[in-house]
């Protein structure tokens, strides 16, 4: 810092590290097959670029050079394979050939598509999951050029905007799901929110399943959760954040959205696997609220190890696209994932996209939490910067949800300060019980 | 026909069927599970409506009278089944419990989430596939009461006004993909589209990586192309059909959109995996053209066979969002697919979504076809009602593309005629190179 030569190396340095990605789009992938990696892996390149099945006239050398994809890394991994991870039909197991794994990267010219996430999407994970010679592959990460974040809003509130709405500053958000997820009517889901509010909590969400049926019609729980949350905000100057499922078709997406404005709400859901890529982009260009980005469908999309996106690379569309929210998963969490992958997503969510527009998101932990993994999480995020939300680890406390958010809150105060969570729930009832809820 | 008493028995049997419907979604799964199926099942319904990971207060056996999703059908498979389709964590296998498969059906209210497609998949497609229970999860099919019908408006021209826009009666329309899939200059493709109208093709659809780059401007080739297209029409009567891909961004599928129609064109495509559902349904919208829905990406919801979506469950999701054309890929095909699911695929797009909506689509074969699967095509289809694509087939056919033309065309009016291709190849030469291609 201050030292001309240090300058100038770095500035070296970043030209030749950042000056080629300026002009390509790359994708990393674990590829797993019968047949030759590299002759694998050629083949995915020709398939998402310039190439067929058969040499085509038109495709000359010179047309390959400007739009031919390329396999700039490869790395065949020493992992003993003797299953397929999943089968393939009509191709031949090369005799004495087994099955290897590698870990490779391919390379688009950005001139191909343009800055365009749609397209992005057929050319990185297109048609090649379906190749006989696959029997396994997982989109492990991308790369994109500049001209993806010129192209695209990113997040518009992010964590500090989600914060300043809040009004919560140097801890999480806690925040909780509305439950029963559904059979709630506007007025019974209004007078939970009232006691939730009452209760301390800084943020709630409509579950998924919730979104404009008849015994809970959008409009009308608007209406009258906004009054419970205007109301207590004239009480202490605190206005909770209520994040509203919108999720519908795209018409449906904009009057929501305005409703929520007319009632001065301030943060939206939508499921991103319902709603879809270039709805996604449209509701973030027109939402003056945060987007709570919800990822339910995700198992589909990933619980195969060795098949579709991992996280890390899907994450990266969605909040350029525009997701303040990003869900990740909870540690011990009812659902299949280990402790080290929401970790890893969640770590994520809070790595700057580009060096001039970060598009960081505010990861959001959910699926079983109560207090007993709050200092685990602390731990392993080294952060304070995410939304966690306990559903029935509030609402189900044995000594009602003020206990359930109260407990929340003072574990995460404890393991802030570095104290430990179990040692002070001896002193403490309500600790000792939420606790008690996960063991 | 004509006896009053078939006609009640007839109507009884459809109040039966039909009337529980007009109330109920339903969807049926291939579930996997180290549990106890009922078990699993059970939870599934739970998680996907009012239930969670633990009791809630407010989760009355009122509301869940109303609310609650119900395992209406379980069958155990005898499937010996000894490792688990994917793998989970967190789950200790149960003593001396083994892996059990079943098929089963779950039902909700309409009324949960009404009319929506978007907050349907979030209620048949949500968290489920993520649960620690579950070692494999396929969403197999899917029924819907017929507010859908009513909400959404399926293909608005389908089989009959593709037929209609290029003048093809009783035969499939014989098409093909530009190829290079990507590099040609917008004039390259005119000259190509030029040949190929010559060649006497009926359709031709842009590769679904070639979106609007710089190398091939999306307007400029709708210009170039559309001209060729008017003017082989002046000459022939007859104006070839070619789906321009108008995936982009929300904004710029519109602006493509109306740029096709001032052109004339007759087609637009779109990939169903990268725009995504909402943005589809709005695109469907607006749209005054048949869409032809692209599947690319369809790996990662399907490869698995015990993971994600069967296409019979997801085409009838994007037929009645508006598809007018569903990619199916082709018999013999470069990918992994074998031929009974190819043809089951193309056969549930004829297959009438509603009584009086059938949202039937055409389907399109494509992937490595040639002549050498025309005669069992035809056989497995029994139908002429689709589109018959062939990239390399056509442009890399030695005698050049109006041999791959001739030789298909030939091929399939050999089939439809009940002689054999193989046979008759003999007697031409388009036609034996073209079966050569394959071999």
């Amino acid at each position: 810092m201050g030292c001309a030569l240090c300058a100038a190396i770095k500035g070296h340095r970043r030209m030749l590290i950042d000056e080629p990605l300026s002009r390509w789009i790359e994708a990393d992938y674990l590829l797993e097959t019968y047949s030759e990696v590299e002759k694998v892996a050629a083949m995915m390149a020709g398939e998402q670029s310039s190439g067929t099945f058969i040499a085509i006239p038109g495709e000359t050398e010179k047309l390959k050079s400007q739009y031919a994809a390329s396999v700039t890394a490869l790395t065949v991994l020493e992992d003993a394979v003797t299953t397929p991870s999943f089968p393939t039909t009509g191709w031949t197991q090369e005799a004495g050939r087994r099955l290897r794994r590698a870990r490779l990267t391919l390379r688009w010219p950005l001139t191909n598509i343009g800055a365009s996430l749609p397209n992005l999407l057929a050319t990185i994970a297109g048609n090649l999951f379906e190749l006989k010679q696959v029997t396994g592959l997982k989109l492990l990460d991308l790369r994109l050029p500049d001209a993806f974040a010129d192209a695209y809003g990113g997040p518009r509130f992010g964590i500090e905007g989600t914060r300043a709405l809040t009004q919560v500053e140097k801890r999480p958000l806690i925040g909780t799901i509305i439950k029963p997820s559904i059979g709630l009517s506007a007025h019974d889901t209004a007078q939970l929110v009232k006691a939730l509010c009452e209760a301390g909590i800084d943020f709630i969400k409509d579950d998924e399943l919730q979104s404009d049926g008849i015994g809970c019609p959008f409009d009308e729980r608007v209406k009258q959760v906004m009054q419970v949350i205007h109301h207590h905000a004239d009480k202490t100057g605190r206005k909770v954040m209520f994040a509203f499922n919108v999720t519908g078709d795209l018409d449906q997406m904009r009057k929501r959205h305005d409703v929520l404005l007319a009632h001065g709400a301030t943060c939206l859901m939508a499921s991103i696997h319902s709603v879809g890529l270039t709805g996604f982009i449209e509701l973030a260009r027109f939402s003056q609220l945060p987007i709570h980005a919800h990822r339910n469908g995700w198992g589909y999309m990933n619980r195969h190890p060795l098949l579709g996106w991992s996280y890390i690379a899907w994450q990266k569309i969605w909040r350029l696209a525009g997701a303040d929210h990003m869900h990740v998963n909870g540690l011990s969490n009812k659902f299949s994932e280990d402790d080290d992958s929401v970790i890893q997503s969640a770590k994520s969510c809070h790595t700057p996209l580009f060096a001039h527009k970060p598009c960081v998101a505010m990861p959001v932990f959910s699926s079983g939490q109560t207090a007993h993994v709050v200092e685990r999480t602390y731990q392993a995020l080294q952060s304070t910067d995410l939304i966690f939300t306990a559903g029935g680890g509030i609402l189900g406390h044995p000594n009602g949800l003020s206990a359930g958010v109260r407990s929340l809150r003072l574990a995460w105060d404890l393991a802030l300060a570095g104290q430990s969570v179990a040692t002070a729930s001896a002193h403490d009832q309500d600790l000792r019980l939420a606790l008690e809820m996960h063991a």
